[in-house]
């Protein structure tokens, strides 16, 4: 592998969405391989002061954002609806993930989460939804619904918020090569050439 | 031309910088006219509760804004400096924008002072460094300078920042083309995409 960039989601993210979808390919292009680190926005946001997304506290970007993810998802051939409840409790899912990852089927179990909640308008806190996205993607639901509620996977997707917070990432998606931190699915190109160059 | 593009720039404004340089480039490959109009982000951001630029308020964000300006302008060929201050004062410099851009040099005045304050270093508050722009872009301070001082002139800039918020605008640049909102310098290409669209 030419290089490697680790992949900085949050299930509730839209924009985190549209580079789940795409992240890979774009990757593969390159040679690039990509690290997929769940975490959660929540403490983050706590931390600037914000008990809720910026979209919700600020219309105008909330506005703005929905119809931005609209023709985004169009230009890039993705379906894309808007969920009842924004942002949705992603806990439950993020914890799973850190148990799926481990596996092959890891990063399609997290395209699928995506799916549910942005295409197929499903609640993703619900357990029964995370565990057909389990089994959807190839896994066995009891074993990673199990993992998803351990103390270690709790401690794996605390961990993974930390670092972030110590990497200077405040949103999501983000990219990180080393040091380097990119923002936003606007710079997944440049965060994977950049994996290139170091 | 095929197409009408409103550019909504911000003189403090980092990104703005970023397309007040490229923007006539990208917009002759495509036959579009763009329209340039100067607003305040101030007033906007005082309606969302802030009081300083929000680079300011969250660190990590700014902390992200400056090496991404580094990158960004590196990749574009442009010369990029931090200013001593930030957010500079722009109101004077954009009072004059509304004279200057009825004249054949006003956008070459535009991208002095993006030069005057991220390359050169210089405060752009400063009436001498506004004058200065003017005559580097080809027109006489004198004029200019009266006219920024003016009541009809505070009145035009003024409705820009009306009709900015009226449209919805929460940041800069924007763009505009009809009702379509675009945020972002990463937005200018698909801004003008969309121009030869309607």
């Amino acid at each position: 592998m030419a290089g490697k960039v680790e992949f900085w989601f949050e299930f509730a993210s839209t924009y985190s969405y549209l580079s789940a979808m795409r992240v890979e390919n774009e990757a593969a292009k390159r040679g690039v391989e990509v690290v997929w680190r769940p975490f959660l926005l929540g403490p983050i946001f706590a931390a600037q002061g914000w008990n809720n997304s910026p979209f919700n506290i600020y219309p105008a970007k909330g506005r703005y954002m929905w119809r931005d993810m609209e023709r985004r998802a169009a230009a890039l051939g993705l379906n894309f609806q808007r969920p009842e409840g924004f942002p949705q409790n992603s806990l439950l899912a993020a914890r799973a993930a850190t148990a799926a990852l481990y596996e092959d089927w890891g990063k399609e179990f997290c395209r699928k989460i995506y799916q549910a909640q942005f295409v197929e308008g499903r609640d993703i806190s619900q357990p029964d939804v995370v565990a057909d996205c389990v089994v959807s993607a190839g896994g066995i639901d009891q074993i990673t619904m199990h993992q998803a509620y351990s103390n270690s996977h709790k401690e794996l997707l605390r961990a993974n918020v930390e670092e972030a917070q110590a990497k200077g990432i405040f949103g999501a998606p983000s990219f990180t090569v080393c040091a380097e931190l990119f923002w936003g699915d606007d710079r997944l190109e440049e965060a994977l050439d950049w994996a290139l160059k170091v």
